[in-house]
């Protein structure tokens, strides 16, 4: 199992996270990162029982001291082994209230996940994924967007400025590493997933969340393409979204 | 063979369009679209060597009494049978001059090839997608971009405004016909496509041009999305790529 | 009088042009074109009276040979004057209807106008602009865009796809003529203009429609900038307005 | 002198911002924030000298206790009158190394000036200014963009990830002020502006770099327009400038 090629999935829920961890523990061991362990438990016994290979470590992406000490977790883990994959698909910083009502914490939470969140994730991961380029697939690096990366709503602002942020530096390390044979991407997530926390969003059509699976297969996709061809951004939502 | 779904690709030449064909011809029935037939003769008979079924017709898609003629022969070839995909993958409108030296027709001939051809493209095939929808694969329609679709170079504005025009349209079909269970995509490739044509375009990297074989992998990964989570835009490049 | 630097005012009506008309005749002889001359009679004979210079000129700007016989009069009336200024605010192309109701003219008209139309009038008027760089304000041709210059809504594919067009020109040609020394702006009208046509449509608030008087203002300002700081694109809304 | 409005600019140095500050000083008493006094008070004096009436504080507007200090002294400066203009023009973040060798503060510095001091700056001045609708012009806050706000370039991601926030919060903001008449821009500075840094900083041809006192002269064309027709968004570039 050492040498197995290894995945980590921030930000695992029960939705979008827990499906992208499926889809690569087909092909990889998948490490799963998430600040309460019960977003992850249930997704990392699954897999293990059905054949793969799965940890979960607890993790606060925007601490320094927090991400040390899960990568030196997944060094004593997965060593020697190739990291093929890297998906940041943290959430946090959606707050929304009126502008004047925010708190400086309020405002920058959304930075604090999105921002640093996912800054603390690529400096632990892209010097792994850069020793990985001779595994078939080129190694992947995704960040997880929103309807809030292109524009900023009313009200939006401490979720629109993280997702904005998250943006830039999803574009800025796709410039930097693309050349050296890391491929970022950003999906942008236009619409309500469906997860167990939207169940009871009721729509006038059906099939109008987006499915995790679906989104897992997405990410899926842009990791298999080779270099010559990678995508960098792509929007996905359901056939009845307003856009 | 009548009952068996069927895919049109437009503007087949030997790149991007034949190995959409190609890729395509797996599933389903091809017909493929070009003015010259040169460009599609002999990936037509590939498919039908290897067991597939395709059909070229030539057909120019800016001339409205050529775009009827072609979907005539295509009704009769394919008339019962349910259209799953149609691809809009011409090219022309390359002009590329000093904007004081341009003519009215070089001008046009981005829009004339993008726009126009685009718009009975999409005529002819939308009627055809809207009856699908009992497929495995919702319909799907998909148009192929290119850099000049985000950005109007200098001595580029002929192809530009054709481009720009072919997203425009892209948009506002995906908005109208997308509750209606019809998938449009619009692929944007930013970069040198590695045909024959520019086999002898050097790089300093390897891998350094778009791969025609990935490109039709993504296209085919639109494809197969489910109603609730569709991609409508997805930029392609090489990782050497500048952007 | 014949030295006095001129400017051509494209699209005029009862409006933004001829607001952008009266702006600029403060400073400069004005040529106002139209299809119809109704639109222009009224506000040439306005601005004659005050003691501007005004003539206003039959044209279809998508017609080149309207156009080559609307510029040899313009040569006549202004041949050895500078031309300070362009603006293309043409209008038309404007269908909205269900895509498959639409013909083949009522798509290709949005590229007609905005397209074609502005190519005949850009390649008229830049070899003049490019004479005019020792006037005090750098020469300046600037194009009028809308809501649909950046979103392709449902069912504006004709009005849209001319508006992307015309985005791509300017910005082509703001790359190429820049350089040369003609300012080329883009201005993004996003609402309804407060214009006889629009005096029916009622808003909840007051002051919910732009004035025509404020975007001519916006224009001179264009106009006026220095050739170190150019804007090229500015979108203008009112306060109310949804976006 | 206590009822004249007034107008803060936050982030003046001997460049921009001191601009903007000399020209809103003609029809304001202007406030002009900056981290160190001598950023301020060469242009404090100059204005005091030619009969306007101008203040500094040292202000550090990430900081939400300095933020604190700076506003009690702006409302015992100008409690009673009207605050017409707030312009945000900070600083600061502009880190440019390779993506691993960025500590954890460097990185966040873009964020903590563009992003946490333009929070507090619109916390502060949203309340003053929507108080100040009967002003002849709108009461407006204007937030300073650059290249960085639209692209994210490798090795820029502190830079552009501040520069992203801010426009988000400029987005949202604009969206839930404009309608209660405070006019909220964001202006795009495209290029290297003509300040005593970037003297050296030589081109091929002349007037190559941005001129101060004309990116004042179009914040003040933004603050003078009526609540019909407000620019959100205006891109200054000089006339050689790639893009």
């Amino acid at each position: 199992m050492a040498s197995k090629p290894f995945a980590i999935i921030a930000g695992v829920g029960p939705g979008t996270g827990a499906s992208i961890a499926r889809k690569f523990a087909h092909a990889y061991a998948v490490v799963l990162l998430a600040r309460n362990p019960a977003n992850f438990t249930s997704v990392v016994d699954e897999i293990n029982a059905n054949g793969g290979h799965a940890t979960g470590i607890s993790t606060d992406l925007s601490d320094a001291n927090s991400v040390q000490s899960a990568f030196e977790k997944i060094n004593q883990q997965h060593g020697p082994s190739p990291l093929a994959a890297a998906v940041f698909n943290s959430g946090g910083g959606f707050v929304r209230k009126p502008f004047l009502d925010l708190t400086e914490a309020e405002f920058t939470s959304g930075f604090e996940s999105q921002g640093k969140g996912a800054f603390h994730f690529a400096q632990r991961t892209l010097p792994l994924l850069q020793k990985s380029t001779a595994l078939p697939n080129p190694p992947t690096l995704i960040f997880t967007g929103a309807t809030a990366s292109l524009k900023g709503s009313a009200t939006f602002s401490p979720f629109a400025a993280g997702k904005f942020a998250l943006r830039a530096l999803a574009q800025s390390l796709a410039r930097e590493f693309g050349p050296k044979g890391v491929h970022v991407s950003h999906v942008i997530i236009d619409g309500v997933i469906d997860i167990p926390r939207t169940k009871a969003w009721t729509f006038d059509q059906e099939d109008a969340k987006l499915d995790p699976h679906a989104i897992a297969e997405s990410y899926w996709h842009l990791h298999t393409q080779p270099r010559t061809t990678w995508g960098f951004e792509l929007d996905l939502r359901p056939y009845v979204e307003k856009w």
